[in-house]
């Protein structure tokens, strides 16, 4: 696993660089209690306004806090992991968030989790049932009627619950598939591999599209959404800064630029109002998409 | 203490509204297991960006997290309070936030809190100690020898851990102060005059400066810190959230617009690089401000 989220993040920082014409910068981090990890970032580029591509390999003793986050009593653990987040100058272009892991305690027992999940913040449901679909035929050739279950996890994770709504349009999200059963395995590469086959043609399709100040203004008002999200609710976010790692590392998924405005509500028979109408759970895998991607 | 905030409530949005020249909007709020609140809040206003000032009046019962938020096994409450947040447009003119709260559960047992805090975004140094001087006042005026407590308690109340910084100068803050004790209701009555006497006279003495781009670029960033108090840390959020309040009227605390840039450092002898020194708990009172306010 360790070598494989090293081949992983080396591939999507070439891909985004050769998209985007600017360089990752490194960071190398340790961490006090053991570990540490290489955070590749790249801030104000053409497409990506901030894209983060985090690795990390730790080892210690859990606290008590962060082993009720694990829902465990053993204390003594190790764990890697790759977390990506891009946050792309277009609202016409969706955030993406993709995060494979294996996590293993002292009493020998280890296990998987993974996570991609689409941000949008324009109406184009073909877009996101197209995501969809990429991530369900990379769920089900590896495990048959896999992708219900974690489409539904998916749906309930990202959700605001003091809003009523989702963070964004879903995608899979798995946790706790043992690690000793290799299927799984093919499970995180599937998952890795369907980011290249979904996310990297929807940012080809959109990359030339104008957008209006009221789009990016919209897109503001959802990334403050989307910091709500991960400073109040995401375990990830909770374990990252509470277990010693680089919290500079952790935080780069937060969007560039936010507007917290109070009370927005959109023009009735906006995109926007359209929008919102999408960050509810429903069913995309039984359209067809007829367009290129 | 409910008619106390209601014309607090309404003493503060008048001055607030003489100074900018825009009016506060309104929101009435009901809560489904008992009581509700008033939210009044302006937005893009020509001093302030974005300036809530609630009160809320609640009852119910404390479902098992809150009570632990509360440190409490009893399950009946009723609560009040008054939380202002002002924002300002300049980055010369503080952050400021204010609240008073009472807190009575059914055994009898009732407490007051109250918290007046500021986050200055440019190295005025004299006016972070005529903030203090005026709470110190304030404080000693009512209870020999209280403000070094409370002042200690809002050191490490408003501390972001995973960045090893207070949120900005502090101010004073206490909480669990019987309700029974006459004195603790005047501490209340005088936090809410502090802030009159505190920050009125620094917005007067700022609002005419001029700022540069880098001084917004550096509130901005300021702001985003401030986010990830509010949304990791604070007790009061948490709550809010968490009791079936008002969600926007919760999160009217979050500033307009923030920036969050990763690994932003400021370049050394900036007024920026000055500004970081401020966030570190020290002695304000021993200090004499020569300056007219």
């Amino acid at each position: 696993m360790v070598k494989y989220i090293k081949v992983l993040q080396g591939r999507i920082c070439r891909r985004l660089e050769s998209l985007d014409g600017h360089k990752f910068s490194r960071k190398i981090w340790k961490r006090e209690s053991g570990g540490g990890g290489t955070s590749k970032y790249l801030q104000n580029g053409n497409i990506f306004e901030k894209a983060g591509v985090n690795i990390s390999v730790v080892h210690g003793l859990l606290d008590h806090k962060l082993a009720s986050l694990v829902h465990s009593d053993s204390d003594r653990f190790r764990a890697c992991g790759l977390s990506m987040i891009l946050h792309p100058v277009s609202p016409r272009i969706p955030t993406i968030h993709l995060n494979v892991r294996y996590f293993e305690l002292e009493d020998g027992e280890s296990w998987y989790g993974g996570v991609i999940d689409l941000t949008p913040y324009y109406p184009h449901p073909e877009d996101f049932i197209f995501f969809h679909q990429v991530i369900f035929e990379a769920c089900e050739r590896v495990k048959k009627n896999s992708y219900s279950e974690f489409k539904l996890n998916c749906d309930r994770y990202f959700y605001l619950p003091h809003r009523g709504e989702m963070r964004g349009v879903g995608g899979i999200f798995f946790d706790k598939l043992h690690a000793d059963n290799q299927i799984h395995f093919e499970l995180i590469k599937g998952i890795g591999q369907s980011f290249f086959d979904s996310y990297i043609p929807i940012v080809r399709k959109r990359e030339g599209e104008s957008f209006s100040q009221q789009d990016k203004k919209f897109q503001l008002i959802r990334r403050a959404r989307y910091v709500e999200f991960n400073l109040i609710y995401d375990q990830g976010t909770k374990f990252g800064l509470g277990s010693g790692g680089s919290s500079e590392s952790v935080l780069i998924s937060l969007p560039p630029e936010a507007h917290f405005i109070s009370y927005w509500q959109p023009d009735s028979g906006s995109p926007y109002a359209r929008m919102l109408e999408y960050y509810k759970p429903q069913d995309w895998i039984y359209f067809t998409v007829k367009e290129n991607y």
